[in-house]
């Protein structure tokens, strides 16, 4: 078995006075204060950034890594977009698959708010297709053709959507590390300027900073060690045509599906057995989709259920979504974000969540996705 | 058993008539038409590039593979500088060490001539630190300090170097693969250019396009099928400090020999065992210091032994290197590298190196550096 046997996060957000080395020294070091680990007891690191190479030169961080830690083990950047964190974990269980008694780092760490906004913009546009990128489709204008589609098919309007910022912002503001801890209202997520109609500014995740990590293990010593563990039952990746004209359908996203599906027949787990989820809420339709895709909802419902606020922490529902405030208020560095849906399941599953506890949590989900969808990875965790 | 059963290359040169989409494309072809695979024989992806990034603005490229290749299979952009092929291709290995009866591409892809010499030189100097960097040391400066200190204190002459170069251009002769396909002497090395003393142009790798792939597998059935097949034996990646301050000597790639060693152990093969071997010139020193780093020669010999001229085709040595002409002469499109290095060793041990066919060998060594040295893969294979 594998196990998640600790968790540490940065503060997600505008962090002018830190650099990625900044961030990725933290969050080691946190990680391993927090395990009780000595470095030299890692065996691999699997790290996420998509921008460092875009917006500041900066590749091979692999090597700029053994230089921060002092070490020359093996380790691995990976880069899907916005599902890099979920990438390298999933690649970092397969490492573990493969090896016995190996203890692992994977990282996420993400700078993005040194920069202009269109700087950043343009960098994020990377991860679409390049005929997209020339039609001046960023990912607001993606995620808005799939909103627009999704409104009229299922006859729900922009207050539909609303509503999952409305709940994200209140579970942000229950996370000391989220990058936005305001509650906002439905109201305020409707007067706020359009970004892309129907998508307003406050139904877009932000750009941020921060990193995130945890240690991985099948070492069985370290795990009877540890008293907060978490098991992975699967973490599962599917991709997708980056196109959305080359998609049969774009009121759901395909990768979703088939990476959900083969997680929850991998683990063995029926969906009414989760109870805490953390799903890729870039906008506030793609939680939605996610839920839908994932097979919480059925297709359509999602504007429906979203309203009945049943995933909200402190309302009578059988599953809490985002309780980390999503990455619409705990914010979304790129890299990082995958690491902590998975670290915020942990925290959840391990008893660790403080005010936004989620009691009887016995399995957890985390869904990250890449670009408009062309990479989806699902991970399902157990107590 | 995991096992190489295809290899495909495209031309390495200035294809300014090929987008990156047109590399993968092809290669992806080339392979499946080789090995007679249809996709859906495909169970997973591994894909090296450094610089579409930086260089295009194009992130997130597995979805722009799943779009080429009309799959939803898990696929994975694995980027180390110029070790991001043999990076890959390593971590596939674990893939199927991981799991039973998969078969999966391994890809490298590079663009690097559609651009300015300026802007392919500052987007190449992303790999080094970012003090290195901003001190104006880009690669050829790097590894001539190497150079520099390795000529002083083992007291040998720039001919010394040439004759790697000399050697490498003759295999590119050979090889119709190849980006430079001209016999060069060490006079004409000698009298070239200095780039940074004590490396001249003659010295250095060139920039250049190509893709290359191979099919990896552990599926019994498809490797009964495939006549011509090699076994991985090894293929086992390190780090170190990317910083040439922060290593304790620079006569030597740390990484290189940690690397080596890990494979040779796993392997359980004796370095004289090994009879072809593509190891990382880059630069001319890069080769000596490769050769010595990983055993074959002992500290300090490679300028010596590099003039006997053992280690090319047709002399009576025991070990040939670089058949393919290295990354000297065969081009060096840094993502497609180390996947060309482990192909070239695939068609000398399968019997399919035509005019530069090395007689019995039944294993063959593939070396893959990142940078000055932050990373390094060793990869053995037996036939």
């Amino acid at each position: 078995m594998i196990s998640v046997i600790g968790y540490y996060t940065t503060q997600f957000g505008e962090l002018w006075d830190k650099s990625l080395s900044d961030l990725i020294k933290e969050v080691i070091l946190g990680v391993l204060r927090n395990t009780g680990l000595d470095k030299k007891q890692i065996d691999a690191i699997f790290f996420a950034n998509m921008l460092a190479g875009v917006l500041e030169n900066n590749l091979h961080t692999p090597s700029k890594i053994a230089e921060i830690l002092g070490v020359n083990v093996p380790i691995f950047r990976v880069e899907a977009a916005c599902a890099s964190g979920g990438v390298a974990f999933s690649l970092a269980n397969n490492y573990l698959e493969a090896y016995s008694d190996k203890t692992i780092l994977v990282i996420g760490a993400e700078k993005m708010t040194d920069y202009s906004p269109e700087e950043t913009t343009s960098a994020l546009a990377s991860a679409a297709s390049g005929e997209e990128q020339e039609a001046g489709l960023t990912f607001p204008g993606l995620y808005a053709l799939m909103a627009n589609y999704y409104l009229q098919k299922y006859k729900y309007t922009e207050e539909n959507l609303a509503h999952v910022s409305y709940k994200n912002h209140y579970h942000g503001s229950l996370n000391d590390k989220a990058h936005f801890r305001k509650i906002i209202s439905v109201e305020q997520v409707m007067q706020s300027p359009y970004v892309a109609y129907p998508l307003k500014v406050l139904d877009c995740c932000s750009t941020s900073d921060g990193a995130s990590a945890v240690v991985l293990t099948n070492l069985h010593s370290l795990k009877n060690k540890t008293k907060k563990t978490v098991e992975v039952l699967a973490s599962e990746v599917a991709t997708d045509s980056i196109s959305l004209k080359e998609r049969n359908r774009i009121d759901e996203i395909l990768a979703t599906k088939i990476a959900g599906d083969k997680a929850f027949v991998k683990s063995k787990i029926r969906r009414k057995d989760i109870k805490v989820a953390e799903v890729h809420d870039c906008f506030s339709i793609a939680e939605l989709l996610a839920m839908e895709d994932l097979g919480f909802w059925k297709k359509g419902e999602g504007g429906k259920r979203i309203k009945e606020l049943q995933t909200m922490y402190g309302s009578n529902g059988d599953l809490m979504v985002n309780t980390s405030g999503g990455l619409k208020a705990s914010g979304h560095p790129v890299g990082a974000t995958g690491i902590k849906q998975i670290g915020e399941i942990f925290l959840q599953l391990t008893g660790q969540a403080k005010n936004r506890q989620v009691k009887k949590a016995k399995f957890g989900l985390a869904h990250n996705v890449g670009g408009s969808g062309g990479t989806a990875v699902v991970t399902i965790l157990g107590a």
